[in-house]
């Protein structure tokens, strides 16, 4: 391969659509975001960065709390427009047909629509330029039944999630190999 | 859908399946990552979170810098196996057939072979519990030749991703729609 050297930029991929709902059962609000990830493993904790003039942004800087909703290929409609309306002038669950659904742990509620859905609990507000990043604590996850296998495993990989690569929502491919798997050991036939 | 509770996890998805690489032209460290995201758009900013105890660990730490090297499905065994083996028992560049290669702005070094890579600087190292974030700028990138279009626009489309989900490696599906899609005004005959 031949490089060159490009303007700074957004490049990291490919990175999840994530929907991110926060408020209450009877006034709930949603927004998109691919700025999320993982960011400790035990115990477990993400974060969300959200820019301040979001309308999103003051309810979960004052509940300290949000869910992160998985999104499908099917919900991608749904996705965009949650992240280019604004629930200011929009109740965004009635205009994409969402239903919230409590999930463990946290006021705010989840999409019961989505596959899986992580209740997060904040516990630090990082400001950077354009946005601020709020680090949390998952404490709770609800998954669709449908993804649990025959061991009781939860497959991921069934949920045809969407992608945000580049600018542009993107299907999951196949799956290929499992993460350390050239690391498996031989058979032990002691 | 119907959702169940599962038990609290690190189910957020698709993630990057990075290489991070570090150290110095002559004594290059590489290690994969998967916490790795964006985390504000103006100036760019990244993290990845490394465990103090992998030996990729203290060398950011020093000289706080590291590249973000994009991976494709071609690269899969060897992401893994810098996964999987320590930079203190064997030359991962070496095993792997990667070739150290200049980035703008910072003195460690890219991986050749990747389509795209991020030399980051860092600004920040929060102590989680398992992993510590290093919070860092992107300041510069150096991307494929194959991948800018005609118009001069970077087309990650076209890299053949990796992607992380579940514990498992995945190609990457085909495009859909840009982000923003829903927001396009209709032609404007004036």
């Amino acid at each position: 391969m031949s490089k060159i050297p490009w303007k700074a930029d957004l490049l990291l991929a490919p990175l999840p659509a994530v929907l991110v709902s926060c408020g209450t059962p009877d006034a709930p609000c949603v927004l998109t975001a691919a700025w999320a990830g993982i960011v400790n493993s035990q115990p477990p904790k993400t974060y969300v960065s959200i820019r301040p003039q979001r309308h999103s942004y003051a309810i979960v800087r004052q509940s300290r709390e949000f869910v992160i909703n998985l999104t499908t290929r099917a919900m991608m409609r749904q996705v965009d427009l949650c992240g280019v309306r604004s629930g200011r002038d929009v109740d965004k669950f009635a205009l994409c047909g969402f239903t919230p659904q409590a999930i463990a742990g946290i006021g705010c509620p989840a999409i019961a629509q989505c596959p899986v859905s992580l209740g997060c609990r904040v516990t630090d507000i990082l400001s950077l330029e354009s946005h601020d990043m709020f680090l949390a604590d998952i404490v709770s996850v609800s998954a669709d039944e449908s993804l649990v296998d025959a061991n009781n495993r939860l497959q991921l990989s069934r949920a045809d999630l969407l992608v945000y690569v580049g600018g542009a929502y993107h299907a999951l491919g196949e799956r290929l190999e499992s993460s350390h798997y050239t690391a498996q050991k031989k058979p032990d036939h002691k």
